[in-house]
């Protein structure tokens, strides 16, 4: 098979655009592979440990005969960035992005980009609190899913080429409309990430006399809240580019805690138990 | 060195009780060790792998001579078991738990117990989600805090050998009054237990569109609830004992969870990286 594409320009070389070149190019789903990013020292990393072929540091210098642009920035910045890319493209261009949030994006993409440039918004749903070209891996997508949003705007050559590029890279591709995804997401991937945030804080302030809780947070606390170990400002731009997904979530899960808060204030055993239970089994499902 | 002990009952052989048989024999710090619990298959599974030498399943059966009794029994039964054992025993029997939950068990075993049944209450802060016997190992304690909780009436002869077995078989103890364990304990441990059944219940009852969100919960979600794996009953029982700790942990985290949402509402950037890098910063001291 030919590649997919000619020349791939992963702009923001982090763990989903750099795992994502180390794929691809594995795979011979791509000729040339070229990075852009802010810090010139991870691009010089991915370049040396061959991820990317070359790269370049400033948006007018993105290669005019660039095929497929994929756009791997944290989710506020890539509409503006794109706005500095586009100038160049060639018509028939194939753009596509990683972003966490897909609403924002993809309304965004559609306004500014004219038809010849067509976008097809992705989201692999891998990765985790690790960022930058050094904790790439190839293997990084496999058996994950990749949620693509196509509208009525979407040109369906250029979803076909992108839902292929992802199969082969091992995702398990799916089409959701973007509202969805982003309602979706919001409860089981932003939501968590604000719960723990604000858990750790809450534990890191409290005292009980004058000693410092959060001394006595163990190896249990610890696995709990690794995604606290997350990138703030990621999380800052997606919680405020979904912000109804993410307040809605935190406001019906503050209603759950206030009726557990009930059960235990009232010694409800039975009722506590058997919403104890419920989780429980729910929990064991998902193993 | 003598053993300490002549002869330990452990009743309830589960994870921990079964861990200290392991351990305790291990370092030759006990003579004999007798099971007691309700599942005769546990009990039997224990002595085929030598954690205990026999059982008993009936508490009137328990040896006269014991010298040091271990209730590890689930949090609400420890001080009804304790009625049931003390008609035999002699004086000098050491009496100690290994209970999460401090106040009330102390409270109650001081009622019941005369001067001649010294108890000290103990928890080691170790285990996990699993339970019975069969998970159990020898070196369970070892870098793990076990916290003693003496008031003024206990016995410092009995507190010195329930300190020193903890600590041969590795535990870091510490003494902490049994009201200021309870309340570390109800924000470290218990809180996030209670968290985390909601938010697999909230997960599990969430529907967008007619899409059931809880099947886009991945490998993080799987993680971060793992401990609502953790045995409902249990956890009904120590919510239920530590009620006021539990309770204005909950309502404290719900303050928090509101300042972020009103953060989130009001699309205050600035204040919401604060608060994710302040966590984040906690999370990474606690590495």
């Amino acid at each position: 098979m030919p590649a997919l594409f000619h020349k791939m320009v992963v702009a923001g070389v982090g763990l989903i655009g750099a795992s994502l070149a180390l794929a691809a190019r594995e795979r011979g789903l791509v000729e040339e592979i070229v990075g852009y990013g802010r810090s010139e020292k991870n691009l010089r990393f991915a370049r040396d440990k061959k991820m990317i072929d070359s790269y370049f540091s400033q948006p007018w210098e993105i290669p005019e005969d660039t095929d497929f642009l994929v756009l791997g920035t944290p989710v506020q910045a890539t509409v503006p960035l794109m706005e500095d890319f586009m100038g160049r493209l060639r018509t028939g261009c194939i753009i596509s992005d990683v972003g966490s949030v897909k609403a924002e994006i993809v309304r965004g993409m559609e306004k500014l980009l004219p038809p010849t440039l067509p976008f097809v918004g992705a989201h692999p749903i891998a990765g985790g609190e690790q960022w930058g070209a050094e904790p790439a891996r190839a293997d990084l997508f496999i058996g994950q899913r990749c949620i693509l949003t196509p509208t009525k705007k979407t040109d369906p050559a250029a979803l076909e080429k992108v839902s292929t590029l992802w199969k082969k890279v091992g995702a398990k591709v799916e089409e959701l409309d973007a509202d969805t995804h982003d309602k979706i997401l919001g409860l089981v991937s932003h939501l968590p990430h604000v719960l723990v945030y604000g858990l750790v804080n809450f534990m890191n302030r409290a005292r009980v006399n004058s000693t410092e809780v959060i001394e006595y947070c163990g190896g249990g606390f610890k696995d709990f809240t690794r995604i606290a170990s997350s990138r703030p400002e990621l999380w800052r731009d997606i919680c405020l580019l979904n912000r109804e997904a993410v307040s809605g979530g935190l406001a019906d899960y503050i209603k759950e805690l206030e009726k557990l808060k009930r059960l235990v204030d009232e010694g409800k055993g039975p009722e506590l138990e058997r919403e104890f239970a419920l989780a429980n089994e729910a929990r064991r499902r998902l193993s």
